[in-house]
């Protein structure tokens, strides 16, 4: 298991009364930072002559480390713990998004033209041509976040309504990033036929539907369904967000070691919704030698217990995750914590790339082997190299939209993938540097613009 | 059928390049009064030596009557209009709400505590103990505005992407008036079992239901099922919403004339959704002589074509509307335009109570009766007693939510009448003043209130 840095998902904010006398806050910074704590923020809250109260705050790197914190802090003589207040509780604390008018409703002529009688005109100029929906309504800008619950982060199947915070924070993402009003849809059944029923009859507010969270093979069903059967484009990000970026960092990882996509042997580790999507996305862009692996091992033709989705990538060698390292140029992990060993890396090929991105907690600690591969990337902000979902999706949304693509094909994923990695140029290229940050304002722009240019070309624009 | 006079919903904003000598402005003018356009405000774009361009903006009273207007400014020597800009149109365009996030998300431990690794560790509170989606995520504060499209506002069966514009327009009086965000829910479906399935499955979103513009008799069946199975208040506005505020003006129509709500006839005319709900919380309050009335007349025993709901009011009485009129104290119209005649007025007993509701056009338009009559209310904003669920439905779920009412019940749609009808104070109580505006601020609350009170009282407050 990886042993994780204190990050902000485990912030504390610790008010403390501190005598003013020499030393005081040296001691308390001091046991904050023996305990393996990361110092943040030290706010000056109220001082008197004889004492200051400050708010101080902590990164932890888990929930009992934080604890750990607290304890050192509260057995130091003299100083007082007034309170601790955990920072990502508190922010969530009545929901992440809010719903607001785009006009004011302040006198009866407001109320008269946005509500009855006014709105009336435009119902009718709706139904006499549906096509003005998409210019009289929030739909042209609207998307639905879709999910049964089922596979919540890498946290498993938590329900609809604990995986609603994920939903609310990507409806966030979605505003921030590309402008786009996103609205939770946590479902309250978990079957394929339901799931598929309920979005099509849900999705004449919508311009588009995210699947989120949905575990697979069902995903893969609904996800086909739902393409086929609504006008509005539908996907499913763990799929082919997690693909395009995934893709963007190896051409740019590629780059670096100087190897062909077709050349390279690829092992993906993990054959969920992620491990699929991306191994289709990379033999769209020319990969030749995918060796997928799961739990049992690798994924091979000659094993009996294969879904339709796995066979798709059944090789003839056999074997464990391990057999399959032996050699390889690539390492994609979409799978679990800790299930690979820095011995398995020592066997790849020479200049290995390594792609650890199970959530939170990645494949092996990059610390590990920071020094025998040339590039390591993760799924986590704090080390470099974030392979992030958040770098596809709302690029992805607002060029389908603002084109209302009828749906999302595997060429865009391909032009979103090089649209990305064409933003890191040659000159800032480096094995700590193979993909754009995620706050990269011309993230979201670059993959819109590759999207809708895509659908132009494919001819499924509508706008 | 009425003749209206002009109002906001029709109005234009023409913009105009008018020399400037003496009388040309005068001109303009006088054309939009000549045509009975309703002048509003009158700005200066732009003043050459020579010209001035304004933008005069006038309330039509239909589509015909603006077009009429333009004319007659468009003939006008040497004005020259540059454009005409329908307001209702132009406010709807891109839709009128948004989604929005209620914390920043700008930096990296932003992005760590309202998303990914740190909003993991809410999903797992909220996995281990379901009470905590009321404390960390937009459930306790949202609503779903629910429409199959099936009886959109008067002008029926327009579908569900025409009805949005209405949802949207609720949404934007749920958070105006109430503070919530509402989400509208239109379906592609008008399958009773198929809207109960869909509305249970998208559920866990959600703290409450608000059913909107859906057809009688199914709404009655959806609502009542919707009740039983699921946990979170469920409320047919336009039943319940139209029942409340029309018995808090009954309320004080009947203070006005002195008479007592167990001896007095009333003719509903309409006996769809709202009519319905209206004659059954007349009943609980007190009432005890209710005629119904629907297109073929009174609802009467004799007849065989009678659904179980009208099965309820059903009387001994027979005949038609002008014949249930004769001697009745009161006359409760959610019909259709003009189908009330003052001859039909002229036969009520002494201080007849009209409450024309149809909408946008009124059973009777009111200057017809007014001299003839002790109470006229419609459901328009441009005549006196405005009979408008913006009065009820904001507080209703305000209250609900706040306590987490498992249910709303009937004794909560009497408590709110009751609050309604006390915030006119006696001595503001006359016959064109027998309900609260709709801005006026403290209804939500003391609806809100009324409701709670009486949820604890029920015992069916979980908060």
């Amino acid at each position: 298991m990886a042993n994780l840095t204190p990050n902000s998902s485990f912030s504390l904010t610790l008010r403390l009364q501190i005598p003013n006398r020499v030393g005081m806050l040296a001691s308390v910074t001091q046991a904050i930072a023996t305990t393996g704590g990361n110092l943040g923020q030290i706010d000056l809250i109220e001082q008197t002559r004889k004492e200051s109260t400050r708010d101080i705050t902590v990164d932890a790197a888990s929930t009992e480390h934080a604890e750990t914190i607290v304890q050192a802090v509260k057995v130091l003589p003299d100083i007082k713990l007034l309170s601790v207040y955990d920072r990502t509780f508190n922010l969530h604390r009545g929901g992440k998004i809010s719903i607001t008018s785009r006009i004011p409703l302040k006198s009866v002529s407001d109320l008269a033209m946005a509500y009855t009688p006014g709105v009336g005109r435009i119902c009718t100029a709706i139904a006499q041509d549906a096509e003005e929906v998409y210019k009289l309504t929030i739909k042209q800008n609207t998307v639905a976040i879709v999910t049964d619950g089922s596979a919540v982060l890498g946290l498993g199947n938590l329900g609809p309504a604990a995986a609603l915070p994920v939903m609310e924070g990507k409806a966030m993402l979605f505003k921030e990033f590309a402008g786009l009003d996103a609205f939770p849809i946590c479902l309250a059944t978990q079957d394929t036929e339901e799931i598929i029923q309920t979005v099509k009859n849900i999705a004449p507010v919508f311009g588009g539907v995210n699947l989120e969270d949905i575990a697979a093979p069902r995903c893969f069903e609904i996800e086909k369904r739902l393409r086929e059967e609504l006008d509005i484009p539908v996907f499913h990000d763990d799929q082919h967000g997690t693909a395009i970026v995934t893709l963007a960092a190896l051409f740019n990882s590629l780059k670096l070691v100087n190897k062909a996509m077709a050349e390279i042997r690829i092992v993906i580790n993990g054959a969920g919704a992620a491990g699929v999507a991306i191994a289709r996305l990379l033999r769209k862009a020319g990969a030749e030698k995918i060796w997928m692996c799961d739990s049992k091992g690798i994924i091979s033709t000659s094993r009996a217990d294969l879904t339709e989705e796995k066979l798709e990538f059944a090789v003839k060698a056999q074997g464990t995750l391990a057999g399959a390292m032996q050699g390889a140029d690539v390492f994609i992990g979409v799978s679990a914590p800790g299930v690979l060993t820095p011995e398995m890396v020592h066997s790849m090929a020479k200049d290995p790339i390594v792609f650890a991105m199970a959530n939170p907690i990645p494949e092996i600690q990059p610390e590990l082997i920071s020094k025998d591969v040339a590039v390591i990337a993760t799924g986590r902000s704090d080390y470099p190299n974030q392979i992030n979902n958040v770098l596809a999706f709302p690029g992805v949304f607002r060029g389908a939209l603002d084109c209302r693509a009828k749906t999302i094909t595997t060429t865009m994923y391909l032009e979103a993938a090089n649209a990305i990695a064409s933003l890191v140029k040659p000159s800032d290229l480096d094995r700590e540097h193979i993909i754009p940050s995620v706050f990269d304002e011309r993230v979201v722009n670059a993959v819109a613009a590759a999207v809708q240019q895509a659908a132009r070309q494919e001819g499924i624009a509508q706008n």
